[in-house]
């Protein structure tokens, strides 16, 4: 009953096949290998974006960084959620990258950037006296930290004020494929055609083995990310083996049914637990990630019976606040096992 | 016939299987899983060295970096030879990472530091007027970046002057195993116990999959390591992966037979170049790599057929410098197709 | 009419006369002469403090920066009210000088912290699942960027909870003497008696040519400092200069006249302002600092007049938000004749 | 009988004059009052360059790591000579600014950088075979750190070499007009019209109050230097006192005149020297610092008279390397006072 984390499930059998099969005989290394070009072609394709410029890491918040610092001059502010994972979790590395641009976390439900609340920090920013300060990079999330959607409108919605600001937009995509399942609209839509310059395409939560990209969607952004990854010490010898994932990934749409087996599980488990005494469910699901509250007998039986997620401070003392996440490989029987200690007696 | 790295090369079977096997259901991610653990306890074992803290990564790079970073203040200066690979091929990440500590090349053979110019470049350091420059850490590179390997006494002579300064001692381990399968002494008699304090463990360059490890003998000398890992982006979530593949490798001496393998190819290697017109070897092979100077028409005859190198300016000009690079699945067919077309006319 | 900072002002004659005595034959440089050490003894004196350490500088920013970044982890949080100074005005310096600690903007009325917004936004970085989080240095502003002045009580308060999370407390006093005269208290009752364990102690806004110092009062605190101003480029030569300045300035109780006399004709101007149509004083008058809003025909009025202050967007459109500050050298004419000018017609 | 550094010097008189009047009144802060605009405009046609952007400092160290960062990439290396003052005397601050450039020094000649040594190290790094090195701004110290004084057709030497590589070049004129006086020729001559896209006009070192600028010919080089001198926390708020000292420096060649005395005060010491017993001359003086070795009992009866001057570690045991700086203000009676001693018995 693993709801820690989906960077907690295994690797998808698909997934290691294709490992498997790039394992053989020799390649160029430093991703001058020919997956790793084959990827950025299929990218390209994928996105409809011909120009696009694809680059290999292994962690998520390096993608975010470096996209951030290849963006973001070291005196300008980034706009984000106030609970962005980029602002909360990635313990000051975008400030490191950067060079010390600073973070403003902005407002909004679910995890989702307001557009008023952003636009009035930016211009709040935009005002100040002094002439030194800058805005700098708007970054949103998509699957947002708490677990929310943001509709195509509402991209756009962000993005254009980022560019009313003239600056540019980037999605932290970590759970790109949970969110896109949800929106049933193409890759393309759900970023440069909503106004995103640059993606962070993720793949560890979704069934791979530590494989990361970074989208830039027009190539002059890009200038000089080579240089800052490697500087930061993120180029990855043998790429072949993250390109291969990603081939493998992205052939025959089994990132997308991945990404629906884990929403379907979420969906499963919030159509068990809504109504139940003792379990308050903080807000709708929309993707692969639930925010409950539990009462602190049952958050003791799940502990008991080995349940595994992140508890915290809930809203009240007598409860607990618990976050349940799925991945690709949760089942049924994950789920229903769950369920059943919720329901039961102490 | 590829020479190009040892990245180059695929993944040991072993390691393979050790991936496919640890791919079983959910695991705690963040390094919290038993399969992390296990490793530091094994590597404690391997290593004699009861209290040593492990952390695992996926660059070689990063270990260098980070360890540095760890043992080092800004205002410091790192001592290195003047072609290790922190100083010639790391795009400026020590001083990235350290916040600006500075790296002070010194000379030696065969990429061995040189003891008297070692302490002649601390002590002048020491000696200046003004009082805020300081030396900080002295890394060594065994294997080094010019294919030697110290001696035990060399390490020692090396490390007795970091001592003598008061710096901790740092050995980037790249091609570790490369060297003690050399030596034949034990991992503990190559590093602590001859003065080091922290070893880049490498993996990816015998055999593994994007595999590093970080090993801090004296458990003070990590102080904040983690917290540095994770602000440089560094923090693998799904390290059950690389905790697998190195305890592979230390099953039943892998590491050691891939080493051996490596560096055999490199000695068959050698001695059919031995003798040869229009090949000098620069310097006798220690370990897994030669450095050559080719005169330009066996090198025009190896690139057609296929042949792949780093080639860069010779000191004749109708030569060219060739650094040939073998790793544990280098066959002896390789090197015999490689030697033929050496001898053959053009 | 100059009321647009308090750095407008001309350095006070008994300063320049300072300066002047001090320009005699030699002296070491580097704050190796006597008048820096002179200075040390003196400010140890002043402040109670006989084990205090004192670094001179020429810039606010600087003994913000430096201090923070001497007492905080690259990886750790500063906690500061929204408003402060380092947050908004220093251009990401605290960012880069602290090698990207983050800064957490804290609520509170006329720029003063609130407690009870400082505990919750501590203990919420505290309680984050990622125990990578840390709590790091807070600062608080007396007089703060609002021209509020904290009770004795108040910075107790807020160093308690400074305590109670295991982390310094700093003062950024770049408008020290203006709140010590209102308070009437020791400089030890208003530092490090009320907790705060460093100190930017601001000469430049009080009547000095660019002098600004740093003391810590516990010694331990001020561990590696001298390395990261020389490191910032800090280091000023003629230090002389700074500390000679500084000893006239803390000479028969000048400094205190000289905030006295600011904060008089900051009152001076209060009182004329009060209940003038069109005038509205944002909230009284603490030290020497002004917030009002002007109608727009009042704000022209005095522009056309060639008074200078910093005016912004107010709380109503046909309103300007207008910041007014006085200095040691404001004089009465120059405050009657900037309310002759309010209250004319256009 | 101070020898240590031009820093230990007083302000000049006409300097001191400079800041009494400029003490009048308020005046904008920020460099926005017009003595610092008058100084722009006066430098501009001191240079014949009349689209510079000058920007005004308080310490030599931060014009040049400011140049330096404004200039180069963190991925790149700044070439400067091996005993510059960037390299061995700033504790890491290019470092530090620059976000990780790489500092690698070549040889020369009394501090002169060879050019053969310098496109050779160049052209080393360009030939590497990773494709992220990248040679950055050359920087060259006029009067050098060992006294000397590039003649133009050096300078140019080195330039073109710069230019060559595609890089800029900086200078170091923390002693411009001390090499200004001896060269004779017109500082556009010395500094553009010679190559130079970067110079850090000292003024401390010769006569004035912690003011130091930084001029940038080609105004494109200049992009961003506001934002990192502010981040830098280098931007005074009182610059009317610096750029009153400046045009008061450049006023009726004043500053050629106080350059002048300090160099002749090095003549009549060097001349004095001469053919002593016991004393090395280490070579002829170009500027205003003289490099000797003294025997040990000729520095211990200077030191016991008071005389003070850095001394360290000679060539031979039994004598002490001395560096003897003049500055405007040492007078004929110093340096007489000084021989005196050298050539009476112990």
């Amino acid at each position: 009953m693993h709801f820690a984390s989906d960077n907690a499930g295994p690797v998808a059998p698909e997934i290691m096949d294709a490992l498997i099969r790039a394992n053989d005989g020799h390649a160029m290394a430093y991703g001058t290998d020919h997956l790793t070009q084959a990827l950025e072609s299929r990218l390209r394709e994928l996105f409809e974006a011909p120009e696009a410029r694809v680059f290999l890491l292994t962690t998520g918040t390096a993608t975010n960084v470096l996209a951030l610092a290849t963006l973001t001059d070291p005196w300008q502010s980034v706009f984000c959620h106030r609970d962005a994972h980029i602002e909360v979790s990635e313990c000051n590395a975008p400030e490191f990258y950067t060079g010390g641009a600073k973070l403003i976390g902005v407002d909004g439900p679910t995890g989702k950037i307001d557009p008023g609340a952003l636009r009035s920090a930016m211009a709040s920013l935009s005002d100040q006296a002094s002439p030194d300060t800058r805005c700098g990079t708007v970054s949103l999330t998509q699957v947002t930290d708490l677990g929310g959607v943001y509709t195509l409108d509402h991209i756009r919605a962000v993005t254009d004020i980022a560019r009313e600001f003239g600056v540019p937009a980037h999605m932290d995509g970590a759970r790109f494929a949970n969110a896109l399942v949800e929106l049933d609209c193409s890759p393309a839509g759900m970023t440069w055609q909503a106004g995103i310059d640059a993606l962070s395409f993720g793949g560890t939560k979704n069934g791979l083995m530590s494989a990361e990209a970074v989208i830039f969607f027009n190539p002059a952004h890009a200038y000089e990310f080579e240089h800052r990854r490697r500087r930061g010490a993120h180029l990855s010898s043998k790429q072949r083996y993250i390109a291969a994932q990603y081939l493998a990934y992205l052939d025959d749409g089994l990132w997308l049914d991945l990404a629906r087996r884990a929403n379907r599980a979420a969906a499963r488990l919030e159509a068990g637990l809504k109504g139940l005494a003792g379990v308050t469910l903080v807000h709708p699901r929309e993707a692969n990630m639930l925010f409950t509250e539990l009462a602190r007998p049952i958050h003791a039986r799940l502990r008991d019976a080995g349940a595994v997620y992140y508890a915290s401070k809930a809203s009240r003392d007598d409860y607990v606040a618990a976050r349940l996440v799925t991945n690709w490989a949760t089942t049924d029987a994950d789920v229903d096992a769950f369920l059943a200690i919720v329901r039961s007696e102490g």
